[in-house]
């Protein structure tokens, strides 16, 4: 197999100019990383030909693989394109599938100019990517011992594309396959996963296994190379199980990405719905839950209780009670995962109380949170200190991660309060 | 003055796999454009010294500042400042002020290692970064000809640090001061502002004016180059003035982020405050309030009614009306708005209500919103056709937008509803 070192060349002077964030490279890097494609450069050129041009035949001299993003638009007159057909001395011809294709979207719309066509010149021999997410398509060819993939620069385009096309463009390629899962790990962090399999990680060649820190959260990938998938699958397979043996309930999910996304499945097998009130957290408990489509079958709906009004008006708080043991407190969060269970009729109420910062609320330091979590019969809480130096963005993230990990803990009849 | 040609290396294996995203490079694009320096590369590489110094080796060829984030903790043995001292021929040698800081710190702290002290060592003669926000100390240095500067990677002491120190050292190379202001518009795109603005802008060198666009809305961007800060604002008074006066309602807020943030000092001088009912953008609108530090004192709380029933249950809402009308409804964008805002006591009530997609309600098309605000003795709304290719994420971010350019301009005075 080729070493497959890859360089991501992303063309945009709005990334230089800090307007956007280069989430493209990203996103391509982790669906490399997973068919075990390393990616050894990301560069970002502005939309100038000259500097364009230096970066393709540096990345022609230090990679295996290029792929490009952006550029290839009908307003950058498709300087990628044109630049790199050049470098490998590839003509562009016009495409006719493509051309026809783009004379059936001009009459379903009115954003189409001349320079649209220009997107339907493609290098001659390649592989056309359609674009069904927008209209420049994407391409990829070999040259020179080279392969060049071209993806769209939005990431609404990009990624899709990438994923439909690209991946198995780039897989077949190899006569092996690659299979790779996440385990994902939530109440430790990723220097004490790291301490626990140090010695087993260096000491494997295939599968590998390596940890990662996410924002809150952290994730042990496991990736080998066979020559099918299924072969690939069972050298993972007791990998996993060992994996999972060591750290117990610390797993919240296979391949997924957050709490909520494991929660979710859970919820609805189980045919219950949670509710929630949130204080320090904002509404971004709610709104994480909501980011996932078909949320409503399983989330009833919330309240934001900012301010202590908000908690007596909309919930029913004892405002004396609040008085009396501050609105940052372990009864404040309890009582609002009750009253919101009661008052929607949920199974599940969640409240949460706590100071993000910067500012405190003059009693307790930032990051303290208290975690409330009402079911039939009982109230469980997690009473949290997560160190006055935290942003408020960590803070409330990391309170909504608490709370979909109590939800579940509950849920799979686990201890719920003791997470450490 | 010199061209100031830039070019940001970030360093580090995590970026190549895609854990996490490169937001040091693009905010610090974003601060050093507002000082009229021209970012033209950034480079993102693994932490391998050979890789890194070949990029070095580019970056000396290519620009004349030479910014790197990450690679200086103590984890990845100084990697960058080792690299990036023999680059330029300078020894590293330990700096007092920053051991006995060091040791301070460590009097405080359980976290730190004995290789934390290889952070001390810095270049000769270097400009030192004291870390307020974490351990590893940047720093700066003239060599060759080209200005060095060393950032830590984590954006919570990346971004601040480089903010304090490294833009008023980039500053005092100059003769000249910048000054930028952007104008922030929403209402229409990106494009029509460039068409209105297109032959002015080419005409433009100083001040200059360039239109970006961003995800829900856009801005004007204004720089003026002088030899004094207050003769560069003189100078971009008319202009903001002229372009104020042509887009009218359209501008937002002068050097803003975000509606919410141009709305909040609105609501605060008025002493005003307001409460959210939210369907389909499920706690976006109040989990965005609630981002800005002290949104308490205007924001006063919210619903997610994210399901008819909580509708219902949580805002009194007749289900019988919700029934004949649809839950995407003016009617129940209405009622949410009216209810929320009685129910809580806020003077201002917004309700939402719409198909954020992918999915339909099976009557209207993904991307249709209705967005209410109701306050004393009236309610107005927006009815918006979003368009169906529309992410979810878009709707519900733009249905925010629109909820908070809805408050905006009723606490200005000007027409509400029409926005177009």
């Amino acid at each position: 197999m080729r070493p497959y070192n890859t360089e991501i060349i992303s063309v945009g002077t709005e990334l230089l100019l800090g307007h956007i964030t280069n989430t493209d490279a990203r996103d391509i890097s982790e669906m490399l990383s997973k068919i075990g494609i390393n990616v050894k450069y990301h560069t970002v050129v502005g939309d100038n030909p000259e500097r364009l041009k230096a970066c393709v035949q540096a990345a022609k001299e230090r990679a295996d693989i290029i792929i490009t993003t952006g550029g290839l638009g009908p307003t950058c007159d498709d300087l990628t394109k044109v630049i790199l057909a050049d470098a490998f001395g590839i003509p562009l011809i016009q495409n006719e599938e493509e051309v026809r294709s783009l004379y059936d979207y001009i009459r379903n719309s009115k954003d189409v100019t001349p320079n649209n066509f220009s997107q339907t010149m493609l290098p001659e021999g390649c592989t056309v990517f359609h674009n069904l997410w927008g209209t420049a398509p994407g391409c990829a060819f070999e040259s020179d011992g080279k392969t060049v993939i071209m993806m769209p620069g939005p990431p609404v385009e990009c990624v899709p594309m990438f994923r439909t096309y690209a991946i198995p463009y780039l897989q077949a390629l190899s006569d092996e396959e690659i299979v790779s899962h996440s385990v994902r790990i939530f109440g430790i962090g990723e220097s004490v996963v790291d301490d626990m399999f140090a010695d087993e990680m260096n000491a494997m060649t295939n599968p590998t296994m390596a940890p990662y820190a996410k924002e809150c959260d952290c994730l042990l990938q496991i990736t080998a190379k066979a020559h099918s998938e299924q072969e690939a699958e069972e050298m993972i397979k007791p990998v996993i199980a060992h994996v999972r043996e060591r750290l117990g309930d610390y797993v919240y999910g296979m391949d997924v990405d957050s709490v909520e996304e494991a929660v979710f499945p859970m919820l609805k097998e189980k045919g219950l719905r949670f509710a929630t009130a949130e204080s320090c957290t904002g509404g971004e408990i709610a709104k994480r839950f909501t980011d996932l489509p078909g949320a409503s079958s399983v989330f009833l709906g919330g309240t934001v209780v900012y301010t202590n009004e908000a908690k007596v008006r909309l919930l029913g708080l004892d405002p004396m009670m609040i008085e009396e043991k501050s609105a940052v407190s372990e009864e404040v969060a309890r009582a609002l995962a009750e009253n919101v269970r009661k008052l929607t009729g949920a199974d599940i109420g969640i409240g949460v109380t706590g100071v993000a910062g910067p500012d405190t609320d003059g009693i307790h330091e930032v990051g303290t949170v208290f975690v409330a979590m009402a079911v039939e019969g009982k109230t469980y809480l997690r009473s949290l200190q997560m160190g006055s130096r935290r942003t408020r963005s960590f803070v409330r993230r990391m309170s909504g991660n608490h709370a979909y990990d109590m939800m579940r803990r509950y849920l799979t009849g686990i201890e719920v309060e003791q997470f450490r």
